[in-house]
Formats: structure tokens, sequence, C-alpha cells
């Protein structure tokens, strides 16, 4: 939002901000062309790579609209700490993986999903992320990950 | 994001959320259908009616994507009192209206709009809200404001 010098575009220093930041609004398309978010918890604890890992309900809007537009924002918000994330990346539906749902798994998500991780309803969406900016303090970045 | 009883269509009570949180992420969509956030300030100190008020240059990347596609989203978002609201609506660039752009000027702006409220380049961007849907503690809340 500060146009300063030019912006960092250095992973570890992003991972640090996130680290501090358990929820955001993920943003999809709806197959109106509306552009819809809710809230999700992120995973806080794990270093952030450029992937970013939700549980959600097979059923659930937001998988139909990954499955028919894969092209996603996670927005982090942290205003009294003057820190911002946007995060551009391209989503996946991961329906096969128990074992990656197992590893993620926390305590505190069984307040969206009472059975836990091995309900065979219950999916993870990926989120790779293509580019990110963000701004913490005096500080901005930018940064391109397409892998 | 909880499930509790059936939403409530409060928009007062919304606007009592939004009043305390100055800084949203606009998201737009990028002609190549990438979904692309900032943030913004938002002029938290205006009773919320449906409709929020941004300033911009007029030859930013956000005035370019909205004359393209008008379709946006706002994401607020306050984790450590849970709150989180988030608006779908319809942004319009509105480039003629000095009398509006002094209304709703306020002299933080500045620190991005140096030359004020009468620069030519500086215009408004007015996203109408069609639907936004709001968790605040327990409780959840879904509007529809089709105008």
């Amino acid at each position: 939002m500060t146009r300063t010098a030019a912006p960092r575009d250095d992973l570890a220093s992003v991972a640090g901000l996130l680290k501090k930041l358990d929820i955001c609004m993920l943003t999809t398309r709806a197959t109106d062309g509306a552009l819809h978010g809710r809230p999700m918890s992120n995973n806080g604890e794990v270093e952030y790579d450029g992937d970013s890992w939700f549980f959600a309900f097979s059923d659930s809007r937001k998988v139909r609209e990954i499955d028919a537009d894969p092209r996603t924002e996670l927005a982090f918000i942290d205003t009294p700490n003057g820190t911002w994330v946007n995060v551009e990346g391209q989503a996946t539906v991961v329906r096969d993986d128990p074992e990656r749902k197992r590893e993620l798994w926390q305590d505190d998500l069984k307040r969206w999903f009472a059975d836990g991780p091995d309900d065979p309803n219950v999916v993870l969406i990926k989120v790779s992320a293509g580019h990110v900016d963000a701004w913490s303090g005096e500080a901005e970045y930018s940064l391109d990950l397409n892998r």
C-alpha cells in the first residue's frame, strides 16, 4: 500500500508474517462470475513454502467453485500490526490423501469437522501461490512463485 | 464459519462491525483470470449502508480491472475479536464527482494521495454490496442487498 523502495522477494520474511495469522479469507469465483470469500483456518504453525492447506467438506460450495475455476485469492489482514498479505494461487481439491489429512489435522478443527480427518467427506484444499504481495510496517514484498 | 441457527439479515449489526474495521482487502479479477487483492482504507467512520467508497489513482491496476470486470469482493478480518465480514459487490469508478471526493476525504489519506482530493488523477471506487456474509462471536449474518 505504501510505495517504498523496490519490494523484497524474500519468502522467509513472508513466512514469518504468516506464522502469526491463523485465519484468512479464501476467495473463489462463483459460476455466475461473482467473487465470494469465506474465512478459513490456515495452519499457522507450518512454515509457509508457497502452499496453503485447508480442510473442507467435499460437497461444499467452495469445493464446487474451485473445481469449476481453480484461481483463488487468500487475504491475510492484521491491521493493528500493520500487516497485510495477498496470495494469488491455484487451488486443487485433494480427495485421496488420508495420510496428509492426519498430518495436517489440529484438534481445534473439530469445531467444524466433528468426525475428524478420517471422515471420507472431509477433503483438503491446497492453494499453490503464483504471486504473493505483502506489506508489513515499512517493508513491502512482491514474490513470484511460479513453480 | 460456525453453523449456528439461521443467519440474521440485520444491516445495522453488520454496519456496527464494519465501523471498527478500517482496512479491507479489495479483490478484483485480472484480465488473465487471476484474482488479485490489495489492502484499501475503508472510511470506517461512515455508517455502512451497503456502499463502500475508496480513493484510487485513475491509472491504477485496480481501476483498469474494475473497468474490465466490475465484480469485486471486500474482505474484512479481525481475528483477535472473532469478526470476519465478506462483501460481494459491484464496483463503479466514479470519475467526475469532486464534491463527493471532498466529502469523503480524510487527512490520513495524504499518505497515498499527496495532492489531496482535488487532484484530477484521484478517482473514487464505489462498491455496492449485492450480498454480505459476516461472522462475529456466535452470531452469523447473511444479507441480500440487491438494490
